[in-house]
């Protein structure tokens, strides 16, 4: 041991060795330690030749002096092979930088890694929050971390805490909806299962993103500033953040594309480092999404140009780059004098204090070997399954739906049969399950399974053909299953959409359907929600299934046939219009009527937050409220049908009179409920002061004495109301 | 004199008066002072039997301390019998309370008066707008003065400075567009007019309202919480209030229904006190919007009941009930010892010294018998016609437009031609000249007017009569003049709209008479603007005439037939489309893409914010800038056709790096320009200071050195750009 110097010494303090270590560096080694170099997109530099490591590439891309980080690509190369590469170049920091400081690898990890080809596909995040289920989340996290870590990546640029405030916006898909408390709850949850679970696997940094405000653009349109002021940030945007950093500790942040209060969040020093670090205390690194910084200078124009930029987002609070020039524009505002060294050291004592916490300065390599057997291992196939089936949220049903077994033909319609839309920031897997294969292979033999698409997604086919084939096959069906909804195409980032209603002629589709009298199973897959009023009107049944991931057929088919309980919850309102946006449960009432009213549209949403059928229902009993230092909240739920089922209890509050204007309902609690056919269970659920407070106009957060309404049932529509008083 | 109190000495000083006066009141009368006595709605008491003044139902509503205020009621009575009403209420104050204090009459004064039976119509505030000119505003506001005056009414509640961001808000068209610059100077002209433009005209107290950031509101839903905060408000909010109070000392503002970063606005003491008054300096009083004052408690939730809710509205600064109970609940709270004295006469004050101010202790009585000739009288009614022109915006344009004298036969069609819309708060004239009226009276001898409704403004006919009819006219017809847009249940106060599109069969009468092969020209009459691409893509010509006042129709005749030059421009921009919505012309850049976009929808407006053409064509020349003190901007402006025409000049400003975003352009000035056919004209605009700064972070209006650019052209997307340093 004596030989090692301190920053290699495992039995040293971290602090300590971190300070040895930059004790050591030059100006240019620290400025490389706030690199990263980034390869995620596109065709990002590999360092692999004919499928070996290229030495020579890793010297021109690398350099003498290391980077702080390597983005992971997307690969076709097999785990093993990726990982054996991820080795390949931390062998290279080793041996040829001076002091040989490990990199991170950063990778996508926001339903399953993105990486090498084979790797678990779980579905999407808005899919995910519909389980309205923390422990499936932090499974989810778990097995992603498992897959990530076996070849060699460290950081998970996950999970997406954004509140989405406009279903316009196309990264409503990568978040957990529309409410900060069920955001939460589950990017805690999921937060938990990337860094490991509490060692219950290999973890990962789980960088929450993107650090704020995101998720209010005004008009949906990606990154564009919103207004919102901080007394809105505080209680629609921040709250997930804070969660994930205090409670499950998240170690790092990504700086927004957007603006906090017309200061671009990557160069905001009010919320990278008075809110996240002197108010929270966080202690990890904070990386600009990709190419943030630059966007300083070109896009925001608050930078006169890219160095100054990078001085900014450094002084602001951000550690890390993620494709701009971060580190040597600092190093150059420090010989130069304008930039204290302290400054600088400051972001590179949070990277490297990372990696010490990772061991990556004891052993930077992973076992290659077992890399092909974790990634996409059964267990974790099993695990995107059963997380599909909680996933999906039914919407409307006359009994149509399960399917009964002996149906003797069933009509697979719609352009989101065939093919399994998987949702934005997906990994490769060979071995997608459509919902097509997913019927074909639950359906008895006895059961005939016509397919046809009927239309694309987009296009505006020529002639009429695909859906006069689609009428064809469906009259002579018992049942007609119509798959619409959305694709890569017309939701994900940078697809932001204006109009919801369904796109290319797929309404037409469901009406040439409908005429034939065979009844309809509507099923929606995509990553937000589309207007379809008619189809609601008219169809027998519908579904909404997100992007459901590698084996959304098949949790798909047990739900569409009763083998399993649909038990997914709304996890963002259902609009009825697009001309009703932005709209969100949770709104405060308005200076004289409560939610506003239209001379021609709706003002409420075709389907409320919360909402979730199931095969059976589900009673509430009175609500009980006993206040002590806790408030606690009593009610009885029975399955009142025949059938066994999973209900979702919501507990919504409202603070009768308050100081500043509140929402008419905040979701509190909430808690999944397994309940056999005929069996009633007492819920209790706990609200602490805290669940009482808000942020008030003094920017304190108080509680304030006085009545409050708690309401609990099985949507945000609930009036199964009590009332108490805090003293 | 020396039997007179100090308080009645007209050569006393203003304050010594009121302070002499105060010092007289009990309780309960200081607390009737800042009550008004609402008779605005329904069957408002007009104190009138049988055409007289009756004293006994006087005594019962107006009790022995008087009243602050009464409002003024849109009544069947001609000016004289309103006036000798309004004299009679006052000699009753004069002779039956203990004080004799003169009340105030406050009345709607929006686009004219709203009073007696027979005042004149102006265009409705968005149609004054259009017309770019301050001086036409000043001459609307001062005729609607001496009107209101000669009736005896004191007070007006108007201009509306809301800033509309959002054409959904139902209240769009009493606003003055989209821009703070431009309701700044069409609100400081409108102020000055109606406080009797500097002598020239007996003169109102203009209250400005509402205070403040009532125009955003969340969806277009009339008084929704937006979330905007202070920086959003001070930048889009705040400036035309600021300019009323500073520039034309506007004496009374009226707080908003809406939220103040979720402080109601009649509670926030920082937006009536500390913005207002302690910043801005303002004198005057305050007066809630009606029965705001009980909805801190019923709708925002901030109060524990009314009581509670008067008290704040008082502290906060409110000093005017309108349909709240203000007075008798405060007096209660300083008889409870909770309310300081000195907080309620501070506010009688304001009201009193309004009263002193107007000479209503001098002479509280109008001489009746002008009232008939003033309200209404031929130069006000020309000045409505000249306004009207003024405020028709030719959007576009194949040559169809103007129309040639000698056509053998016009069709003139639509829900909006036989009728005359004059907008939300218009007074009651009985002549009112309809599209088809003024048409009918512009058309030569020998040409044949052919006219039919064709379809309802809103209505579901139940046959395809009308439309049919509409083609059958259109198709005998040289020229078809359709003439669509909204009406008062689309549009006004509490008519707010989610689908922007033509309501009912409008859409498709459009196209029924286009398929005539007809040429169409299309009027569009409204409050708002109405999506209709297709209408757009199709039609020979198209004009947006809003609710263009009495003489309407005579007026659009005018520009029609080429009689005047049309020279409006659109003071918000027309939406393609309602998904893109909210959306301004001064939008920040995003943080990636400029205006983002969207995968199904455009961003870009129909027509851009500052639009309009002429029968003639203008040229911008190159733009000079010279930097000393002010910086001095000139441009050639050139009419190159053969047509004399007027255009107003715009120039917008965008400052290239700050420290905070900025808008991509901001309107900085504006002039309009009469051109004789060929004629050319050196344009020079001044920019102070002031007019490039902005408030930064820390909450102070700045100016920062930097670079510039200057962009005049004749609307908001020009590129005839020039760039200055500023040291």
């Amino acid at each position: 041991m004596s030989d090692l110097p301190l920053y290699r010494d495992p039995a040293a303090k971290p602090a300590e060795r971190v300070d040895d270590l930059l004790a050591r560096m030059t100006p240019a080694e620290k400025g490389q330690q706030l690199q990263m170099l980034d390869r995620s997109w596109g065709d990002g530099e590999s360092f692999l030749r004919d499928g070996r490591f290229d030495p020579a590439t890793a010297a021109a891309n690398l350099g003498p002096d290391g980077h702080g980080s390597l983005s992971q690509r997307q690969d076709d190369a097999s785990p093993h092979a990726y990982a054996e590469s991820s080795n390949a170049v931390q062998r290279y920091l080793a041996e040829h930088t001076r002091l040989g400081i490990p990199a991170l690898f950063i990778g996508e990890t926001l339903h399953g890694l993105v990486g090498p080809a084979g790797t678990t596909v779980f579905p999407q995040a808005i899919g995910l929050a519909a389980s309205w289920n923390p422990e499936l989340l932090e499974q989810v996290g778990l097995a992603t971390a498992r897959e990530a870590r076996a070849v060699g990546t460290h950081v998970g640029l996950s999970p997406v805490l954004d509140v989405c405030r406009d279903p316009r916006w196309g990264r409503l898909e990568e978040t957990y909806g529309e409410d900060p408390f069920l955001v939460s709850r589950l990017g805690v949850a999921m937060v938990r299962g990337l860094q490991g679970g509490d060692g219950a696997g290999p973890g990962l940094v789980a960088t929450v993103k993107h650090f704020a405000g995101h998720g209010a653009p005004q008009g949906g349109r990606d990154s564009a500033p919103s207004g919102h002021g901080r007394e809105f940030l505080r209680e629609f945007a921040l709250p997930p953040f804070e969660a994930a950093v205090r409670e499950a500790g998240a170690g790092g942040v990504m700086a927004a594309y957007s603006d906090w209060c017309y200061v671009p969040c990557n160069a905001s020093h009010e919320l990278l480092t008075e809110i996240l670090r002197d108010e929270w205390g966080f202690g990890g690194f904070v990386i600009e999404d990709m190419g943030a910084i630059g966007f300083l200078h070109t896009a925001h124009a608050v930078a006169a140009d890219t160095a100054d930029a990078a001085v900014q987002a450094l002084r602001a609070g951000v550690d890390q780059s993620f494709a701009s020039a971060l580190g040597p524009p600092v190093v150059d505002a420090v010989r130069a004098g304008v930039l204290d060294e302290e400054v600088l050291d400051r972001a590179v004592r949070r990277v490297l204090r990372t990696k010490v916490e990772l061991g990556l300065f004891e052993d930077p390599y992973v076992d290659a070997t077992t890399a092909d057997a974790v990634c996409d291992s059964p267990e974790h196939r099993a695990l995107a399954r059963e997380a599909a089936r909680q996933s999906v949220v039914l919407l409307q049903n006359d009994g149509t739906l399960p399917l009964r077994a002996d149906l003797g033909t069933i009509a697979v319609i719609g352009p989101n049969a065939g093919v399994a839309e998987t949702g934005d920031y997906s990994g490769r897997n060979p071995d997608l399950v459509t919902p097509l294969a997913g019927i074909g292979a639950r359906a008895g033999t006895g059961t005939a399974v016509l397919y046809t698409e009927g239309c694309p997604v987009v296009d505006q086919p020529p002639d009429d053909a695909g859906i006069a084939a689609a009428a064809r096959i469906a009259a002579r069906a018992d049942v007609a299953v119509v798959v619409v909804g959305g694709s890569a195409a017309t939701s994900g980032e940078i697809r932001d959409a204006g109009e919801l209603d369904l796109t290319g002629r797929q309404d037409e589709l469901i009406r040439a359907v409908h005429a034939t009298g065979t009844p309809v199973v509507l099923v929606h897959i995509g990553g937000r929600p589309n207007t379809m009023e008619w189809a609601f009107d008219h169809v027998a049944a519908a579904v909404a299934a997100w992007n459901p991931g590698e084996e959304g057929g098949s949790a798909l088919a047990d739900v569409l046939f009763g083998d399993v309980a649909p038990s997914g919850k709304l996890p963002v309102q259902w609009p009825a219009a697009t001309a009703q946006l932005p709209s969100t449960y949770d709104y405060m009432h308005t200076g004289r009527d409560e939610r506003g009213r239209y001379v021609n549209t709706p003002v409420a949403p075709r389907f409320p937050f919360g909402h979730g059928l199931s095969y059976t229902t589900f009673e509430y009993g009175e609500v009980g409220v006993e206040v002590g230092q806790d408030v606690t909240v009593t009610v009885e739920v029975t399955n009142t049908g025949d059938r066994d089922g999973v209900e979702v209890a919501q507990l919504y509050l409202r603070d009768l009179v308050a100081s500043l204007k509140r929402p008419m309902r905040q979701l509190k609690a909430f808690r999944r409920v397994t309940l056999r056919a005929g069996e009633a269970r007492r819920v209790v659920f706990t609200l602490s002061r805290d669940d009482l407070a808000f942020w008030n106009a003094a920017g304190e957060r108080v509680v304030e004495p006085g009545e409050f309404a708690v309401m609990v049932g099985g949507d945000s529509t609930t009036t199964n109301e009590a009332r108490f008083d805090l003293p």
